[in-house]
């Protein structure tokens, strides 16, 4: 038996685009667990949640090496994870992993982040699935810390798997040590203020995302704000089945039959 | 006191564009229930998830009359909701809702779709939300069963609220006579099959969505798939928090001190 049949093989996608620094880091960190294919986007897609392009999309193969293979497309991060799965990779990869993203995704962030989008898809594919985020958006930040955290999270993974329909939001503090890795739950709150005004060169008025994020319940002991703030990498396990079944048992009146809607 | 002053104030989006159809029954349906601004794409934004739009985006005015004002916005559904609520409402709606969508969006496809997203978008700013979506992607799609079942949910909702963190996604099936509405869970499964190619004018290969939705569970009798294929509309409740809080406390043996972190 060849030594690389039972190699890991590893999907890796992102939503800041293939030649971003994070996704680059996180291949160089992943590459002594297994075989890798990169398949990412081929132009910035921050903020693309699990949006998917129904105009059409395409890819090309940008490099090919032992145990390393990069394609970029032109869609999403989760028309990525879609197209890898449905129409490129030999077979079924033995994890799925998205980021490092520049910039957090912790709290509510992980709605509107394509990195979390496109491991959320990975889920649903029922692929073990993980996303990181290091809280810095520069596009030059250090990722050091981020690979080694990424590497004993994926190797954990690889070893003990994760139940069908969930996935892992990783964040990272942007801290030179990193104190250690909580398992958290997400933080509720919002952002507010969230758009400043500019105007474009006809006049008109453009709104531009700004803002800060703004929690009732960030001194919650067992958050992942909580812990960011304290220098800690956080882990919130996050599910596909979105469900709010303690109010499902208690909604029945809402419940009407036919003769009801026919009164209306 | 005047009349007006205790008149509901909703806000009503889409991810169809605010021409479609679908929103202009639903604006007709709710304005019974209370004064209405709609602020809703400018053209079609299907499956625009959660997206946000970093790029910056613009709106205007279409229309303004007793009771109803139309705003279209160059962004998705939730840049909708997040434009008009920061900037351009003059007071907090006390109901936002979606659609009606030109097609299902039950089971899995709440994570793809953007009328989805502006529901869960109003769950974030702590405002009852709901999106409704008809079975019936053609645009001039019968949706008077689902204006019927609108007004029954938005009634129910500005009378009894719903929990902050919670939104609903509300399916209507496409048949003449909808037996009634049932409370139901998120049906697991995923599409499969999911692209069809195409080569465009240069030769390159273009990939678009098609594929079927393939259920492990589809004959449960408690999830929405079920219920619609029985002929009656669905009521999910969604979560904002999608921490999966019992997979969370199994975890604890992943976190990880700082010492083992430095010894990698």
């Amino acid at each position: 038996m060849k030594e690389t049949v039972n190699r890991p093989y590893i999907l890796i996608t992102n939503d800041d685009g293939f030649e971003a620094k994070g996704i680059q880091k996180l291949t160089e960190a992943l590459r002594s667990l297994g075989d890798i294919v990169v398949f990412a986007p081929d132009s910035p897609r921050s903020g693309a949640s699990s949006a998917i392009t129904i105009t059409g999309v395409s890819f090309r193969k940008v490099s090919e090496e032992k145990g390393l293979t990069v394609y970029c497309c032109s869609g999403t991060p989760v028309d990525c994870i879609k197209l890898a799965l449905n129409n490129v990779l030999e077979k079924k990869p033995d994890l799925i992993v998205s980021g490092i993203n520049h910039g957090s995704n912790a709290a509510v962030s992980v709605v509107y982040s394509g990195t979390l989008g496109a491991a959320a898809e990975g889920a649903i594919f029922r692929i073990p699935s993980v996303g990181f985020s290091l809280d810095n958006h520069l596009p030059d930040a250090d990722f050091s810390e981020t690979q080694k955290i990424a590497t004993i999270v994926c190797k954990k993974i690889l070893e003990e798997s994760l139940p069908n329909g969930t996935y892992l939001n990783v964040n990272v503090p942007a801290v030179e040590h990193v104190k250690g890795i909580k398992m958290c739950s997400q933080t509720e709150g919002k952002w507010e203020n969230e758009f400043y005004e500019k105007e474009d060169a006809k006049g008109d008025k453009q709104y531009f995302f700004a803002g800060e994020f703004v929690s009732n319940e960030s001194q919650l002991p067992s958050n992942d704000i909580a812990w960011l703030n304290k220098g800690y990498a956080t882990i919130v396990p996050c599910k596909i089945d979105i469900t709010d079944y303690s109010l499902l048992s208690k909604m029945t009146s809402w419940e009407t039959s036919s003769l009801s809607l026919s009164e209306q």
